[in-house]
């Protein structure tokens, strides 16, 4: 294993480095001051996870020298809101970084989200650097430069694209992680393997024990994962095509999370994946499209994680399939009134269809919440 | 007189038209229809550009069967405000746009920005036309992807670089234009001669009475305007160099807003802009970097413009030379403690100076306002 692994993701002039590895927090400040000599910092984090690594990280800009300010916000989804953007605006600013100085988000893809879209809009742009601290926002939402808040009529609907220059991964971060979030966050990382490869699938199959246990082959996946986001996001920064790959799972994902109104007691957004990409499975299945035994050996290795696999698994009041199909006909990917999927025709073969016909996923719904 | 004419802005991927000319505003929808068939418009403007221009906007979208909604703000800076970049955003996202329909800005530089904002942060970007109804959009605001909002701490400070996808600059909608907006506007016309033009600055002071009475050389004035601004652009989309250029006057400008509280019955955007040109140029005399004589020259045209060239003619508590200098220090182009002025050696003949001594700025201040 080598000590850290650095992944460039390719975008032209916004081109920047991943590093994965453990121990890396604690070198930040002589990095960034190599970077960007005489950088001040703000850094963006939530309680639990500043109460848990803040102070790694401002001893390392202290050594270095770097000037620092911080910003702690509330724990969870709540904060990716206007009204906490507005406050972290307000703070920056306040903070009179200037050109050149820098935004680090510490923390998990709430922060990642909200850090960036602020760093994004303020003075029209300002650089910022990604601190993921959870699996989710190593493997899925620090990389790419998709940045934003909720807004009343849905997730993410406000936002921009918006690209760090460093992404740090310190897989020792995930040490602290609650079981439940770690789960969560490996259902991305499956995602990669039934998307377009399926020797990191079995590669999966095999060591999932290790990656949990936070063992030698955890570096390793995450870094897979984050090459495998960074060659689509090379290839399609704005999704405007390809990109679109990485939704596989999120239509049937998004849906059930708006049903159960985003009650993280009930599902989480990595939750709501790994059942999205069973019925994905499922789906293309019905659709003579992949055979029953990939949608059996997807849904028993998320099992086999801890992963639902089906929405009866959520708890409270089940879910009714009008109210999911409700949902999907809302999402932001509808097209012109056409229903866009990610299909798949066997692990490792998803595709993206562009004219579902939206009466098939309702009977589709009926049957697989009947079952 | 050509009809109309068309200056392309050249930004790669990014590229688009301004179309210059009278009439051209009716002929919007049929455009639009060519451009993105079957898209949807949503129509941000304020109430007064709206009052005058709507209906010839809405008339042409229905001819070519284009479907829109209407987002009417009130007139004025105060909506360049968080408060009604909130409404707009909110009032996007239940027209229910998709990827493919268009936000359109019709009205001065307020609405073009909020507008653009709201576009660039929608669904993470929205693609957005530009229908500038003062001089000063037409000439600067509506070309080059500034967009924004103002935040208690200053101006513009939160935003976006987005550009559209077109703009239409129709010189029939400057005649509902005040004759104090007019001037204001022509400020930053004649700001393209004095940076870089001195033939356009002798066209200025030759036709500046026919352009005024809104006569047959005001669409090459605009068009001229239009194509120094998309050079500088197409040159440096993101202001790390030479767009810095454009800002000749801007920063005593902007000081000149800011020591007024933005106080429109005091001084107005363009105004301040007259007076900081004339400023930069007596402080570029004093540096012995340009004549006394061009300094003359700068400040007759102004004033035969009915622009005011000295702080002493805002009407009000006389500013004093400190609070100028507090803004100018505060001033977001300040750059790790230096300040940065657009200097002179004359006529056409702008640069940029990034180590000016703040002393300097200070003792030329106490003598000028003294004058």
């Amino acid at each position: 294993m080598k000590l850290f692994e650095t992944i460039q993701v390719e975008l032209g002039e916004r081109s920047y480095p991943i590093l994965i590895g453990n121990n890396l927090l604690a070198g930040t400040g002589p990095r960034l001051a190599q970077m960007r000599p005489k950088c001040r910092c703000a850094i963006v984090s939530d309680d639990n996870v500043f109460d848990a690594h803040g102070k790694t990280l401002t001893d390392s800009l202290d050594t270095a020298s770097i000037q620092h300010t911080e910003i702690i916000v509330p724990p969870g989804e709540k904060s990716k809101s206007m009204a906490t953007l507005e406050r972290v605006l307000s703070d920056l600013l306040d903070a009179h970084l200037e050109r050149g100085d820098l935004v680090i988000a510490l923390g998990g893809g709430v922060i990642g989200d909200l850090a960036g879209f602020a760093a994004a809009i303020t003075r029209r742009g300002m650089e910022f650097v990604q601190i993921p601290t959870s699996l989710l926002a190593q493997v899925d939402s620090s990389v790419g430069g998709k940045t934003g808040i909720n807004a009343p009529q849905g997730k993410n609907l406000i936002g921009a694209f918006h690209q760090p220059i460093l992404v740090i991964a310190d897989t020792d971060t995930l040490k602290t992680l609650p079981e439940r979030e770690f789960a969560a966050g490996y259902a991305e990382v499956t995602k990669y393997g039934l998307i377009n490869d399926p020797e990191f699938f079995s590669f999966l199959e095999k060591n999932h024990q290790d990656i949990f246990s936070l063992g030698p082959t955890l570096q390793e996946a995450v870094a897979r994962s984050c090459r495998a986001k960074a060659a689509i996001v090379a290839a399609d920064e704005h999704e405007k095509g390809m990109r679109a790959l990485l939704n596989l799972g999120h239509t049937f994902g998004h849906a059930l999370e708006g049903a159960t109104e985003y009650d993280s007691g009930r599902l989480i957004h990595g939750e709501g994946v790994a059942i999205g990409m069973a019925l994905a499975f499922q789906f293309s299945n019905r659709q003579n499209l992949c055979s029953i035994d990939d949608v059996e050996r997807v849904k028993r290795h998320l099992a086999a994680c801890g992963l639902p696999t089906n929405p009866e698994q959520i708890p409270g009041k089940p879910l009714t399939p009008d109210a999911l199909f409700n949902f999907i006909a809302q999402d932001k990917k509808v097209s012109k009134g056409k229903l866009t999927f990610i299909l798949t025709k066997g692990i490792g073969k998803a595709y993206i269809a562009n004219e579902v016909p939206p009466a098939e996923v309702l009977a589709f719904l009926n049957e697989a919440l009947k079952e």
